[in-house]
């Protein structure tokens, strides 16, 4: 379940890794942009800050001990409720704090204004060549487009069918997971019972004349915003005030975010008419499944539910053992309300999930050792709480001290790194950041986020969530259907024990087909149920049963079913197994790539700035290009020769055979991030320029096919090559 | 655009050619069906019947000339309509003949009705080893699951993938397409245009008490097949009747079908209460974009339509030259009334379709040379209405003959042969075959459907159509944006041609960003609107004009644009391409694989049947399992290492360390098409066993890895390996 929240927060300057060393190169780099803030720094220190979250934090922990406390002692329920209340308010106090520390936090490093703009430019400057190269094109554009909707135009698509066939191969065939795959239309009960149809929603205000709707928060947040960056007026205790409302935002309930609004006089930015109470919006698109009318549905807002629903099976398929990991790679949808922030933030996107299911009492990996010696940024709660940046340690570390909670959601962090370094993405712009207290759920175990710096700030690409028993007990509870596993003891143990025996071949007589789904039911059944159905049977000779498998209510007899307390041998236990899941958001990991590969460099004649995506090879949406150096019926035929080689070799490439010069065509495939050319300059051999060094090779016709085959498959790096065959010195005034 | 529709065929032997020679190995299978027959032959000779379609085809070939001169001459609107009825009538004439005529077709080779039992019961052997290994699982299962979709579970995913995967090798690297990969979610506009959502209905009868609903063709179908089949005092004419309603179902209008269901006293079959009359259901499922109600969507129907709303972009990528083809692999949704036929006829599926724009003038293939000399099954057009069976002819021969219409048509149904068959597609029972003239729209110049034959019947796969210029033409009229290409002449024209200069400046001056949308409006006035624009504008000095591409009408005045006719020399033509389109229904071809590769035979000791899908290893879902022959650490740990190295090289495969015995290990791969096994017994060397020739050889654990990977992806065959390994004799009772 990736949560698709963003966080505000520091843009660091973007420092290139230099290309491989081949001494007569040089690398340009176009430093556009450096760094961003968008608002002054707090006013109250740090340390007192930090020390009125811990105060808060505990006063949260005795509230809450002394609930359970209430609770358990079955007092009267306005008691507990006031309790609950009094809860609530010191949680979002504690929140609130947490969320200014985090605020202070994120303006460390920062350096003024300016920094902003440039932050724009090279966003624009990197969407530019999307946008002129197809990697995207906005959906539906000749009728206007939809907001928040994308295509991916050839060297997109090219990307994220590389993106996608390397998480398969690095995660499904790596840890042998069992992959499904299941539909996008899903019935609105599985909805309801994964909480999605009651709280996957945003508050939302209406344009009291126009219908138009806006999302609550965001209309607040640009009033803050905007008060605090062009207001030179503004008292302090004014600017604390907006800083605090922007600190606690994603936390203010409809009632407080209405209570806002209304006080700033906040009104429709289209029309300046007045706004409706803010009321939550379901972000899921809703449909109708069949002709009815009868059966509502919805466009799953995330793949992991088609798992969790195949559980039972998917364990029998793993021989009925643990750990088992299971994926889904497909399409999720979320009916944003007004969608911003262009390509991170979309109505439409392809999600990778995993769900590995353990032994909630033994989380070990037996793989850990293969990662544990990979150092990265690791932000912990602690860090984040006490100020500190992130902190580059060994991930075995981590997991030893008890940072990150068990050794299999380490390992999943160790694999992240690694899928995310290897398509590219720069390792001092990943961090993995523990979720502070207050942004778990009140069921997870441990969580974090892979968050990747881009132009808009830390992005969250991968969540990493330790949900324990959560989705599983979800779906027993809706469905009826014992979602568990088994573990058998090396000895039997005694304990007393609730027998459920129903009768088989009585319920078959009686119920035919339905028998199967009632003896589940009646197998499911806990211990204050099973004995309430038992005193009745055995006053009435027969009873109710409702079996919610079935959508209805059968009569039993006794003779259907025996339950009893019974001192047994148990050979096994059943529980419900913990879930850790990873979820990619793969759209955003792309997006984030496309910022981390881009950069300019002058044109050989310096009069101009070029585009490149330094792509690694196993991205790079086409492998190679192919140009014959002149037009010339022989070059092209050489041409039309190396081409049908590179296709049988499986290499994806290009023929250009326009009369352009040769140094645009160069320029044209480095803005597509193509990582090798070929250009046709004789009929027996050809040249070879690898992108990042522009460093040519002469190899035989008969060779370059093999050549360009080996280096992108990566059996052979350039440099290898490099000793094999000739180097190429050109005279064009192009290169 | 596939049109999912199936027709009722004759159902063929299945006669499974031999495994590898070698020579001590039999083939055992189990011809546990033949032949089906639904209802009996007709009456009418075949000559007579065909005589009769040639009559009313040239009856309907005449009307629609005395439509089109009345048209021509502009009489008056009622003696026009009077025409067109007439002209419908006769087509539904000729539709009716056409279809008995069919229908006798599919009759030649039945033989009677307990085939259609032992087909069925093929079936059931394939679905419950299909659902039993989780090839597929009824999707929400737990909760009842939803009619009409399914998931793949973890061997069907992989098939999937594997597909798909040679789908995008074989068709988009080796022909240089360029992929998009548009969303689900499309607004309503764009399918307007396409006619979706006015035409992409089926007709719906309700329960008129309990508003249950049926579609209105199954209903009347059930009845009339039921009574030819279960009623032995029919009449001769009453079977006449009823086999002529079978015929045209497809065809009948909502009242017809309204009239049959009253004529016959059909009622609910829950129920038998009676039934509304016919209406259209969209068969689409509806949605909202956004949070305001006021932006209907639906998901889309099929991938195509993303395809030519790229045109212009897509264009331009390839460097504005033709022939190009564009290709979308994506989800697909339809919301059936009531799904029947299984795995067959599902709410959502997958579609693999290509978009191949040409110059109409020029449909010739550069590569069609790589495919003429192919030889298949061809059933065309004339074949049917002569009542022959379809023909093995040489695809050069069909396209010379003119059978075909153009090259690039027959290029891609030679491609299609190609993929098919290397996938696993029996040959014998695949054809092509053409769409009678009475199946096409109005504006296909030439279609095509790939059939597999399965226990369904002859189930269209693929569909090949030439659509002409329909597709990019409706959606040049809708959005206002032009879709076209141009071609460079060698040589000016002269020609007398409307001129339409918009004043760019001042167009800019008056609307800033929109000029360059009312620019693109104005270019594309047809003759008539220019004329009449250029008049209003010369009398009265100013006129609206409507933009549709903005959704508003903006006054111009007279400065703002030239319109004249003029004498000009042409460099250039203008025109809308012509498209071809192969689409594939994924999930189909892959459900006909399962049948076409599943056989059972019997176990060694001959108690049994075993299932078996014999894959190719292109295809299978796993390439390879590793099995210790005994439980023992030593071979355990050789198991793991080989596990190790078949994930270096990339082969995916599965361990069993179960204790179970080798013989049932071998059957539960069999089950799941894996083509190799490796059994450990030394620590030095194992043995590889082929699926199909259940025969092993012995390799040094160094080389295991390699050796499978090189048979698996088709550097060496089974054959050639046997020749430097040397031969595994068990002594197992298993084997």
């Amino acid at each position: 379940m990736i949560a698709l929240r963003q966080t505000n927060s520091v843009f660091k300057c973007i420092i290139r890794s230099s290309s491989p060393a081949l001494g007569e190169i040089q690398r340009y780099l176009s430093p556009i942009f450096v760094v961003a803030r968008f608002y002054s720094a707090g006013v109250m220190e740090v340390e007192a800050l930090r020390k009125l979250v811990m105060e808060k934090q505990s006063a949260v922990d005795k509230q809450g001990d002394a609930v359970r406390a209430l609770k358990a002692a079955k007092v009267a329920k306005e008691d507990i409720d006031k309790a609950v209340t009094s809860l609530i308010n010191l949680k979002l106090d504690l929140k609130s704090a947490s969320k200014e520390l985090q605020a202070k936090i994120s303006d460390e490093g920062d350096s003024g204004e300016g920094a902003a703009l440039s932050k724009e430019a090279f966003r624009q400057a990197v969407n530019n060549t999307l946008e002129r190269r197809l990697f995207y094109i906005p959906s539906f554009k000749i009728y206007r487009g939809v907001a928040g909707l994308y295509d991916y135009g050839p060297p997109g698509c090219a990307v994220k069918a590389n993106v996608i066939a390397y998480w398969r191969q690095h995660f499904v065939l790596e840890e042998n997971m069992l992959e499904v795959d299941c539909p996008c239309v899903t019935p609105e009960e599985v909805l309801k019972a994964s909480g999605h149809v009651d709280k996957f929603t945003d508050l939302m205000v209406k344009d009291e004349k126009t219908g138009m709707c806006y999302r609550a928060d965001h209309l607040l947040k640009d009033y803050c915003k905007e008060k605090l960056e062009k207001d030179p007026l503004l008292s302090v205790e004014k600017v604390n005030e907006l800083k605090q409302v922007l600190a606690v935002l994603d936390e203010l309930s409809a009632e407080a975010l209405g209570t806002k609004i209304k006080e700033y006089g906040i009104t429709a930015p289209d029309t300046k008419n007045p706004l409706s109470d803010p009321y939550p919006f379901n972000l899921m698109f809703a449909t109708s499944i069949g002709p009815s009318g009868s059966s509502p549905g919805y466009m799953r807002p995330e793949t992991a539910q088609g798992i969790f629903v195949n559980f039972k099976d998917l364990y029998y398929y793993n021989g009925n053992k643990l750990p088992f990991a299971a994926a889904q790679i497909g399409q999720a949808f979320r009916n944003e309300i007004s969608p911003r922030q262009g390509l991170l933030r979309v109505r439409e996107f392809t999600l990778a999930e995993i769900e590995h299911f353990v032994n909630p009492d033994d989380k070990s990996h037996s793989k850990f050792q293969n990662v544990a010696n990979l150092e990265f940024l690791i932000y912990s709660r602690e860090e984040q709480m006490t100020l500190k940046p992130p902190v580059k340690i060994r991930l075995g570390d981590a997991v030893a001290k008890g940072t990150i909670n068990n050794e299999t959601l380490g390992y999943f962090i160790g694999r992240t790194y690694l899928f995310l370094t290897t398509l590219g993405i720069d390792k001092d712009r990943l961090r993995f950041r523990q979720h502070l207290q207050n942004e778990m759920a009140h069921y997870a175990c441990d969580c974090w986020d892979a968050e990747i710096e881009c132009s808009y700030g830390w992005i969250e690409c991968v969540g990493l969530a330790d949900r324990s028993a959560y989705d599983l007990k979800a779906h027993t509870e809706k469905s009826g259907v014992p979602l568990v596993a088994h573990e058998t003891y090396p000895e039997p143990r005694e304990v007393e024990k609730l027998v459920i025996t129903p009768a088989k071949r009585e319920l078959g007589l009686a119920f035919k087909k339905n028998q199967k789904m009632i003896v589940e039911s009646l197998e499911a059944m806990d211990e204050v149920e099973a004995l309430e159905l038992k005193a009745r049977l055995e006053s009435e000779g027969k009873a109710p049963f409702e079996v919610c498998t079935l959508g209805q209510t059968v009569t039993l007899t006794k003779d259907m079913v025996s339950i009893s307390k019974e001192l047994k041998k148990e050979h096994q236990r059943v529980f419900t197994p913990s879930v850790i899941e990873p979820s990619f958001g793969i759209g955003r990991i792309i997006y984030c790539l496309f910022e981390h590969c881009f950069y300019t460099r002058p044109s050989k004649a310096g009069d101009e700035q070029c585009s490149v995506f330094c792509f690694p090879p196993l991205v790079a949406p086409i492998k190679c290009t192919v140009f014959p150096l002149v037009q010339n019926e022989k070059y092209e035929a050489t041409a039309r020769f190396i081409s049908k080689s590179l296709t049988a070799v499986g290499i994806s490439h290009k023929i250009d055979i326009t009369g352009t010069s040769i140094g645009k065509r160069y320029a044209r495939t480095d803005e597509l991030g193509v990582p090798f050319a070929i250009t046709v300059d004789f009929e027996s051999s050809v040249t070879i320029r690898e992108r990042e060094s522009k460093v040519q090779i002469r190899v035989s016709v008969d060779e370059v096919a093999s050549v360009v085959k080996e280096v992108t498959e990566g059996q052979s790096t350039w440099e290898d090559v490099l000793w094999r065959y000739p180097t190429h010195t050109t005279n064009s005034v192009d290169e």
